[in-house]
């Protein structure tokens, strides 16, 4: 085999980025931080962003597209926006390139310096308040809900394919309320889309919180969010869900006028998940032998590998196939027949496996006699040997039971990686041998919570939504405290 | 009505203009250029894009994402095509904003400075290429059939709503093969995928043909494209498709292992449409009362106009018409039913009539009780008085007579706008008075190609596929030709 994956005790970050490469989801550009998401890759998104849309037009949003450039000038009408984007932004400052007059190819042509800098949308909220503006009057032009799926570009310094990239693909839902009250409503009910996505679909389990102010969304007054736990112990946050209050609304002055004939600022949410879900599906559930994908956004549920010799059983074969082909799309499964001469059925195998193919089916000559064959599942690697007659039908169940057990699999994970600590020495401790989510006291304040971060790398991933009060000290100060929140070491 | 619409003789660029922005399409934005897709157009875009992505993936295609950036070294590798689009690129040069020491916000920082520009990628042929370099190496790598949908930014300095933008939304197919003849077939099938989707989709006539040298895409051995014609005689480049020869497998090195162990370069094709389709769409149908759309790609294919006085009237109404709606859905067909307080009847016929909606349906009470209801088709108007019992199916037809009427609309006017030409002075006349596509002799050079722009603003659209020939002589230099060629002031 030629396509060795670095096991996960060996190196994780490693195992990783084998994964993603040699799995054929992504690959690395000629753009710094920027990657090439491979087909493979991209189906496996269309598939996540068809589910997602689907459920976002089912709670009413519609879609729209704003433009990729930002004018310098609008990050700076809302201050914390701009203090949270300014310092990784890609500026265009030119519309124009001409002929080196030296010979040295194309240069940048100094006559065509743009009057303001164009930022490259590193989020859209300032370009789009700036357009609701024009949309909005009154009470009838309100609720507006609109999402918009988009490229991102943030200058971030290290980067990780589908975690961490400076260009990214996501959607940013974009909000526009009467009231404090419905528009709170709608942050909680995105947050409540997102986790039934990541868990339903992803088969990720996740904790729905809410952040302290200090990893707040710039220009939020409060950002809610859905966080996993990888298997090596870190967090991941899966996505975010932001009440703006009227902040945007302010800063481009964007008042409606009420029932009661009063002029009033609109109330906004906005919310997000982008490509860096891919790298939590794949930290989330796969091995040392490759990608293990979840069957309901799997870009191939099924693939079919016959074990022949001779074209005369190659034949037959893939005559059966062909009929078990038509009972599987009929029942809207995808697959996949690889009946290719370049390679030995184990090489398939490895590759399938390697691709996190959630179900594959061999069949052979004496299979054919014997009208079974063998079902391979990639979650826990059993094999059976099952009927043909109705062969679709029990692959349909199969598909389901590995969606389910995948979720039970990971949540159990996640369970018994949730640890009430009481004790700094033993946070500490915890934090190097076992990962996972510290529930511990805090004493509500930043310097603590910068303290903390700074000691041990671990930070407040959320106080998690209906959390149980009770009375405690503070895990670092021993000040009191209400309440515990979760820490984690996070990607 | 607040709504007025400029009439197509008054100022065809004014009617234009007013359909797009009252009938809810898009909107101007506050950067140069660029336009703000609203929901109803954006609508209208996904499912255009949902059917060509339909068409695509039957033909064997696979969807990826590219960086957005472009590293400028690689737009000078091909020499022609830096030169087509170095003169209108907006270019990134810094990463970072920090704030003005003189308290001015924020400004670019210098510290920040790239150490190579990168371009905002208007057209993604050279990015692509240099990956391809690392993704093939032998014919087994072959064909690659991969299409990209993504935003790609060309600095225009004259701009109109969906016709040419500064960024616009487009889907570039890039496939490499190991034969010329396989890179050609391909360039040809995408062409008559395009061909296929305007006129049965769109409803929009289209001449397949190939472009003048002078007006190929730049790096491309031949583009063929389909011309579609608008209500004021003018011309409009609806799709392209380009056979680049070796030209970006030279540029960037991309060689492959033909079976008989041979290195070679690889062939490349490249086709794109984008959201000027829109445009296209609007000014070939439309009308003075607004947009007429086509059913198979309107954002809203019926819509359902209550006329009641008083809440029990509603309500009686509101019961048959969620059954008719239950019906509709059940047959495909999107059904908005518009029962609010806000308008009058009259108002909201208007509105609907504006956006282009196919078919619209109204019931009163009166209807209710005679069991009929009243049935109004936005292309010509008429109106009818059809049975409640199987509206739905009536409605379904109707939708697809209305479809075929566009088509057969648009297409007689474009047949009558063909016209054969032989004398100069005619050609002249006609291009003022009639307009349309005159089919002219030409004697084949680029002078005379750019003498007859200059003179009359018209250019050669293109030379139709499978071409009659015959002897003739140059419209304008009286030079031998051997075929006519079809001129046409565009968009």
């Amino acid at each position: 085999m030629s396509k060795e994956i670095t096991s996960r005790e060996a190196d994780y970050s490693q195992w990783y980025n084998d994964l993603v490469l040699k799995g054929g989801l992504a690959d690395y550009s000629a753009v710094r931080g920027c990657m090439v998401i491979k087909p493979y890759g991209f189906t496996l998104w269309e598939n996540m962003r068809d589910q997602l849309d689907r459920m976002f037009k089912e709670t009413g949003h519609v879609n729209a597209y704003f433009p990729l450039f930002i004018p310098k000038s609008f990050l700076s009408k809302e201050a914390a926006h701009v203090e949270g984007f300014a310092k990784e932004c890609a500026v265009v400052t030119h519309y124009r390139l001409k002929n080196d007059p030296n010979g040295g190819g194309v240069v940048v042509d100094p006559d065509a310096k743009l009057e303001e800098e164009l930022i490259v949308r590193p989020t859209s909220e300032t370009i789009i308040w700036n357009t609701y503006k024009d949309w909005i009057q009154s009470y009838r032009d309100l609720p507006l809900l609109i999402n918009q799926w988009a490229n991102v570009v943030r200058w971030e310094m290290r980067t990780r394919l589908f975690l961490r990239t400076a260009e990214f693909l996501w959607q940013e839902g974009h909000t526009a309320h009467a009231t404090k009250e419905e528009a709170v409503e709608e942050t909680e009910k995105m947050l409540d889309v997102y986790a039934r996505f990541v868990e339903e679909y992803m088969a990720v389990p996740v904790i729905k919180g809410v952040k302290t102010p200090s990893e707040r969304f710039a220009g939020a007054e409060d950002t809610y969010c859905i966080e996993a736990l990888m298997q090596d112990g870190k967090a991941l946050q899966a996505g975010t869900s932001h009440f703006l209050g009227q902040n945007f609304a302010r800063a481009f002055d964007v008042k409606f006028l009420t029932k009661e004939n009063k002029l009033e600022y609109v109330w906004a949410t906005s919310w997000g998940v982008s490509t860096r879900l891919i790298g939590a599906l794949v930290m989330a559930h796969s091995d040392d032998q490759g990608l293990i994908l979840p069957p309901k956004i799997a870009p191939l549920q099924v693939v079919i590998v016959p074990i022949y010799k001779g074209d005369e059983q190659k034949a037959l074969i893939g005559e059966k196939v062909d009929e078990i082909i038509k009972e599987l799309k009929a029942l809207g499964i995808s697959v996949k027949y690889d009946d290719s001469d370049n390679a030995r059925p184990g090489w398939k195998f490895a590759e399938y496996e390697m691709k996190g193919v959630p179900v594959r089916i061999a069949i052979g000559a004496r299979d054919l006699e014997n009208k079974v064959a063998e079902v391979a599942r990639r979650d826990t690697k059993e094999k059976q040997t099952l009927p043909l007659e109705n062969l679709a039908g029990q692959v349909k169940n199969l598909l389901d039971e590995i969606q389910m057990n995948m979720f039970n699999k990971a949540k159990s994970y996640r369970d018994s990686h949730i640890t009430e600590v009481n004790d700094w020495a033993e946070f500490e401790r915890l934090l190097d041998e076992k990962g996972g989510f510290l529930a511990a006291h805090w004493d509500g304040t930043a310097e603590t919570e910068e303290a903390i971060k700074e000691k041990t790398k671990a930070t407040i991933r959320c106080i998690p939504l209906d959390n149980k009060q009770e009375a405690g000290t503070c895990i670092l100060t021993g000040k009191p405290s209400t309440q515990r929140v979760l820490f984690a070491r996070a990607y």
